[in-house]
């Protein structure tokens, strides 16, 4: 079965089950979100004690909606589910996002069970239960039960994250919010009771709207199909994986938190990498690769040419690439290198990386980076920027910004720091230009890119 | 030679030679980073060409100021950089930072001699040159010619900071101002031509004002004091080493931007790791090692008890606790399980990591740290908060900042997000808790401080 989740991810209908006035309550918290939102929909409050919620008329049951609801979000306690499932099914409601938790995750699996078999009943596609929803950034459907000043939303963009942590999701959803790059679709599908995975990964496969796919797992539950799958999907767009319970000590913590089987890792890691996977380590890492692949940079190769305003940086920088496995430092041509001469004060020595000296302004670095992303010896460009140094400025920003539309090679900014320098990264990043914080999380990510692009030339 | 560097540091009388009118210049941002950032002694600049610069009588030569100078800064053309030491001897200033650059990282290693001779020849301990010269959070002493608006200045605190690159420095700086520990020391000393990393370490072993001294190295240029120096600086305070030019890529770099020589990296980090020095492989590692140890964390043992409101993010952090080399789970005691048991909701699982569930707030949180933290089977807790679940908030924040004071085992905080979280991190912070944004950097940080705990026991 190939789930459409278009009705679930652009509803036009929703009911909100469980939808209360108590602002502490998570169906008002989900209420309050579409509305603050902007969700352009309908929104239908269910709730058996209430006349209206947040100025909305409230329904006693779903079954008294006076239209056909494209996705009902699921706000109960665990032991009223399967009853409201019921009144779902013969309302002709047409998904569900169930949010409570109280099912496999604390053993109560029978419970768990009947809800699926209610579902697939009435042929209800399910999200959950035990958590968070779905939010997509163009319908503005959102059933995240958090309060947005907690966590920020990011802005529309094309990487989709699926999470079956809830609260993993989240916190990565709030670190996305404050990155250059956007959101299509969110997904934090918990205890993967009826649509899993292997549903969501084949929806956005396809999805148009989903450029770059990322997924937080502690568990996979049909290997098989999941590997068939893989091998079709990594083609066609990135896959970057986080999975949790790496260890023996982290995999029986996952069991209990999503009743997942975490099986053998390094197996695991192993088959990742052959489907083309690209695997995160970390949390960090998770961020650092969606970055690089949804700027969609493409890597010619493996020379790198590193331009600095700051000499140690760019030591720091040469170190990460001659240590990391596939990259190298670019050698600059006799050519490229005459012409540098020609244009940099004396004090520059014309030498990879080529260290601009920190009076480097837009000019300079401007020169440079036209000389360097003409050598043929060169094919991709890591400019450090110091703004804590006196030359480098918005300027020197707007120009690198105008070079990447303009050079036929990939640029890639390292910039470190806090206030001024956070303004110019959300500037280059505006720009579609990547910016990394340290010479360690950049390489890790050229690494990350190299590495897709290898697989995808050795699987054509 | 024990350079005696209280005169340099802390001093009463400035002079800013090349101060100049144009607020583009060096010698113009030296002068008003002194006036802005509150110095409370005596400015002397020092400009044959002008009455007054920023509102202070300038002076035509040194020799004119009217007291003996404790410090003069240099910021004039290499060039002439002779002729003003000459004049500085003969007024018998104390100490000297030479920020002006154009010496031995350009090849003048003979310009670079002759002020290094004329500073000996009138006992004037020189900073420099091709540096940013010293910072002192108490003296308020900044030679730094970086506008302030570009780099943030550190609060006051103990982690004294010493780096041969300028950029690299300043960069750190930037970062530091956002951390919630301190600085005491900043000495930025460029080419080392004559205080190197070996005098500026002495001084800083027995600095009462400094508790963890970070350091940013390209070369060592006296191996054998430097080796008797390590033997005693770490055990007395822990020193964190970032060594750029690990490779031959780097090490060639490093040659040609402060005119050190890198020498063989493996056998260096050996060396480091033998001495008891921390040894950070990214900036990032600088970062998080000098926030742990400026915590002053005191580890009792390797036995981490993990305390999480997201269930993925324990999962996560218990991976990464397993994979590491020094650290492990802990197991909670009967008894403490037990107390838990009649705290906790039935929904939360009682074992390790222990996960209180999205809505857990400041109480459950309060009563999970004091039951484990009275644990005999825990050594240390990790205490996660996404604050984008419902429960967590500012009372959160300040219960955990409480407990950390009443609790005899030392407590870190995992916490990921922007807006809401960094608010969050600030409140931790000042309350004292080292925050980490990943389980990676908080594991590695622990890691770091159980290796250095393991060399003062094997060391004593």
């Amino acid at each position: 079965m190939k789930a459409d989740l278009n009705t679930l991810l652009k509803p036009k209908a929703v009911a909100i089950i469980g939808a209360s006035r108590n602002p502490d309550k998570v169906g008002n918290v989900i209420l309050k979100n579409y509305i603050d939102g902007g969700y352009g929909g309908r929104l239908y409050p269910v709730n058996p004690n209430a006349d209206s919620v947040l100025g909305l008329k409230a329904y006693r049951s779903v079954l008294d909606v006076p239209e056909t609801v494209d996705v009902a979000v699921i706000a109960v306690p665990a032991q009223i589910v399967p009853g409201v499932l019921e009144e779902c099914g013969q309302a002709k409601v047409r998904s569900l996002v169930v949010v409570s938790g109280g099912f496999a995750e604390v053993g109560e699996t029978e419970l768990q069970d009947r809800i699926v078999k209610i579902a697939r009943k009435y042929g209800m596609p399910m999200i959950g239960p035990n958590c968070l929803g779905v939010m997509d950034t163009r319908s503005r459907t959102d059933t995240l039960f958090l309060p947005t000043y907690k966590i920020t939303r990011p802005q529309v963009g094309f990487v989709s994250f699926i999470s079956q942590s809830g609260a993993v999701g989240s916190t990565v959803l709030d670190v996305i919010a404050g990155e250059g790059f956007g959101l299509s679709k969110f997904i934090s599908y918990g205890n993967a009771a009826d649509l899993d995975e292997v549903d969501l990964l084949q929806y956005l496969m396809d999805d148009e709207e989903t450029k770059v796919i990322v997924m937080y797992i502690e568990g996979i539950k049909r290997g098989k199909e999941f590997v068939e799958l893989a091998r079709k999907i990594t083609r066609k767009k990135p896959v970057i994986v986080l999975k949790a319970g790496r260890t023996s000590a982290g995999s029986s913590a996952a069991h209990s938190h999503t009743a997942a089987l975490a099986g053998d890792y390094a197996v695991q890691e192993a088959m990742f990498r052959q489907f083309g996977f690209t695997v995160a380590n970390d949390l960090s890492e998770l961020i650092y690769f969606s970055k690089i692949f949804a700027s969609e940079t493409e890597p010619r190769g493996n020379r790198i040419a590193v331009v600095t305003n700051g000499g140690g940086a760019g030591v720091l920088t040469a170190d990460a690439i001659a240590s990391s496995k596939r990259l190298r430092m670019a050698e600059l041509s006799a050519k490229t290198s005459r012409a540098l001469r020609g244009r940099m004060p004396k004090l520059v020595n014309i030498r990879m990386p080529l260290d601009l000296a920190g009076d480097a302004d837009e000019k300079r670095y401007g020169d440079a980076i036209t000389a360097i992303s003409g050598d043929p010896n060169t094919d991709m460009l890591v400019i450090i920027v110091l703004y804590q140094t006196p030359g480098a400025d918005s300027t020197v920003s707007a120009a690198i910004v105008h070079l990447k539309e303009v050079v036929d090679k990939p640029i890639v900014v390292m910039s470190t720091g806090v206030g001024y320098t956070q303004a110019q990264k959300v500037q280059l990043e505006s720009g579609g230009v990547p910016v990394y914080d340290s010479p360690a999380a950049l390489v890790s990510s050229l690494e990350a890119l190299l590495e897709h692009a290898e697989y995808l030339e050795t699987h054509k």
